[in-house]
């Protein structure tokens, strides 16, 4: 006889690979696909959407999970159990016409969003943003019933399991006081910008040195590829990470900043606990831990003085020119820059949670019903000129800029500055443990530290809430304190 | 109440969106899936079939199928119904344990053969080739009990649903008699080889040309790709259809007429009725009508002196040199020529029936436990040197040469040379309707071809068996006489 808890394993094994089938798929639609594939794919993915549906609310899955309490578990087949259950609530709370409908919904909305951001035309965009809106309230108070949680809670907790919005409104306000005087004495002080001489960077050359830089990082290119999209992403599953990127002829930096981002989730994928796969134990800890890894490897190991003194000779070397252009000095000032903007992905990482704070604002008021969608555009430009003094010239570089609300991603916003801070919390955790990063980067040692993150985060999986690995690792909850550090220290210092 | 046939039409879409994905992460497989990524990639194909398995065997569906025969039905929805019962029958009357066995034999089968044959190694292959022929005889009387076929038709009905070995038996001893001296007379007085300079093709040059000709013969770049594989094929979904090739340098002609080929097959696709999409009827025949098309273009209409005379100012145009080089007399020489050989893959259009022919024979009896695999190197032998007059050095060179058998895919083979008597027939319809269709290619005028292929074939999806689209379109049963007045004219002419 199969026991409860072997059975739901079974079950949570064939989810799995009808998720990782999914995200397969995902990668496809943005990096292969041809346009006219658009419709039979939204028909693939609603059919697997609606047959994980199915195997999750199987009329015994609720005995299942009731009696597997009863075998005999192991700590960690406890810990499985309980995110088996979570997993299950999550996704089975919700009638199955609901979130087909809001996936084919998104799928539209994206869609005349791509085209309508063209033309800056947000009357022709707004009907479907707000149609969108409307199916994801239902999911988020279907969900808080189910989850015990406010709407907008219950929404976060998809993407940052366990994570509440007073915990955030918290940590935001601390930085809403905090961020403006290092931004405008950053203003005040950096050197004004270095002149750029107009170069040209070949595509060909720019792979290579970016596959190069990825395989310094640990990238295994065995389980693993880099491509192209419009939007850099790290796409596909563990055994076989996809991470994308855009390269611009005429600026190499922004394509491999992009790309030590992007390692930085492929590297979490990666070292997952292999014992564990397509177990909800061995999945990623939630969007904020993702981005935590993402931005550790980005800005605290690769947008540093430390990682140019390594890098300048390997550019000048795969580009050549004027070897005066590549001192690292140079680069640095460059590259390394305060410089308040209205676009959210060119924001540098001081300037960054303004831009988070703002979408987190609006996106937890249209949540609980304080506004519509058409109001969106009055509030963003207030709110950019009040944290970031910026006025917005057209919806295209306001409202309209980013892809998350349009397929009904609501709560998404926060991962990315929570992840900035977890990003500041492990790099001095990671010093205690090895000593200062900059000594090791500056002599491309990646190895120790790459090995410190596999041991130490990646190799954890899910066996841990977000919040006790950060206890058991830094020794604290999460605050702002090592992240205000860490950017004093770099653009006051 | 949803009636029975609706029902089922919704199971069989979904069914539908299953295959399709698994159909994409086929062609991921062969042509982007990094090494590391296949044992994650082999469980996630693994769950699907298992879920379309599921699905089929559902415990209401002989009931839904026989009841459905109730419901008031269109005549195109009768034989829905009918093609449902058919696969239905196909995938649910062999057992579980017996059809996963045949997968895991037949994926091992195929590792060995990869081995063995690079040693010519015989010996080694022989027990797991053995096992894969027991399997599939076992598979064999199953599925002849449940269809009342004998148990090789059954298998021949997989592949070329409602084709019997009676007829085959019928075409191919015609063919064996009619071919030999055609073959004699050809290679008694086709001239000389020109001698061949050796030339550099650059890959990119090759792909923009091929690009070209794909769109010229009606490719939809909108719904579907060309990339590269290690073995040129047809993948994907009628709305997006990806082809593969495989670039040779020092020869593009290879592979631009290997592109002709999947074009052929992608045609179909992309024309096939999209009213009836995901559903039994509006899927592509089998595969003698699918190779049909491909021959069509292929063979019919690119391997041509008119395809040459059109197409050889292009080709000087995209690759420069000597344009005496690209007089279509000189190409047409170097392409089209009867070339008796081993191997099939390399076989010109006049051989290649005698290398189906023997396959045929062979597999024929083994199903029906006339020979074991023991036996097969002699009688390979022999027929070889009967039908081509070729010596067989070596089992690679042999009998080990070709993957069909090693999955267990017997049945397959006469599928090639159905497919290009059917192409031939089809071209006299063709010509009937059109006139001579050489003065059409000699011009380039590809769309009025296409658009008869797309009106009189391919928007037929499977509303008709291929015998009675044969007996619409020719007005005749099949038969060999259109191609050998096509083989005879080409090659006597």
């Amino acid at each position: 006889m199969t026991s409860p808890y072997d059975e739901l394993t079974r079950r949570f094994h064939q989810l799995g690979a009808i998720k990782e089938t999914m995200a397969v798929l995902e990668w496809d639609n943005a990096t292969m696909m041809p346009r006219g594939g658009m419709h039979a794919r939204s028909e693939q993915l609603t059919a697997l959407n609606s047959l994980c549906h199915d195997l999750l609310s199987q009329g015994d899955m609720e005995d299942l999970l009731l009696d597997a309490e009863d075998d005999p578990l192991e700590e960690w087949q406890h810990r499985n159990l309980e995110l088996m259950k979570h997993s299950w609530l999550h996704k089975t709370c919700v009638p199955d016409t609901l979130s087909n409908e809001l996936m084919k919904k998104g799928i539209e909305c994206e869609h005349i969003w791509r085209e309508a951001r063209k033309d800056n035309d947000f009357e022709r965009y707004l009907p479907y943003q707000q149609e969108v809106l409307q199916l994801v309230r239902e999911v988020a108070d279907i969900k808080g019933d189910a989850l015990d949680l406010s709407p907008y809670d219950a929404l976060l907790d998809q993407y940052d399991p366990g994570r509440r919005s007073q915990t955030i409104d918290g940590l935001f306000s601390e930085l809403a006081e905090a961020l403006p005087p290092v931004i405008e004495q950053a203003l005040n002080q950096q050197p004004p910008l270095p002149t750029q001489p107009t170069a040209h960077y070949p595509i060909p050359l720019q792979r290579e040195l970016a596959q190069s830089m990825m395989k310094q990082l640990g990238f295994d290119f065995n389980h693993g590829r880099l491509d192209e999209s419009l939007h850099p992403f790290c796409g596909g599953i563990p055994d076989d990470v996809r991470i994308t990127t855009r390269y611009d002829e005429g600026d190499f930096l922004s394509s491999l900043m992009g790309i030590c981002h992007e390692t930085g989730h492929a590297l979490y994928e990666q070292n997952l606990p292999r014992a564990w796969r397509r177990q909800p134990i061995g999945d990623a800890l939630g969007m904020s831990m993702h981005e935590s890894m993402s931005l550790f490897i980005e800005m605290q190991l690769c947008r540093s003085h430390a990682f140019f003194e390594y890098a300048a000779p390997i550019m000048l070397k795969t580009f050549g020119g004027d070897p005066a252009l590549w001192h690292p000095d140079t680069l640095y000032q460059q590259h390394v820059r305060v410089d308040p903007s209205l676009i959210r992905v060119d924001a540098d990482e001081v300037t960054y949670p303004c831009h988070v704070m703002i979408r987190y604002e609006i996106e937890k008021a249209l949540i609980e019903g304080k506004y519509e969608f058409k109001d969106v555009p009055d509030i963003w430009s207030a709110r950019m000129m009040e944290l970031l003094n910026q006025t917005v010239k057209g919806y295209a570089h306001g409202c309209m800029q980013d892809i998350h609300w349009t397929d009904g991603a609501f709560g998404y916003f926060p991962t990315y500055t929570l992840g900035a801070l977890m990003a500041s919390a492990w790099r001095a955790a990671a010093e205690d443990a090895l000593g200062p990063l900059d000594d090791k980067v500056r002599q491309g040692e990646f190895q120790p530290i790459i090995d410190w993150l596999k041991t130490t985060l990646h190799a954890a999986g899910s066996r841990y809430t977000t919040d006790e690995l950060l206890e058991r690792v830094t020794g604290k909850p999460l605050d702002i304190s090592d992240y205000m550090t860490h950017i004093k220290s770099r653009y006051l210092g």
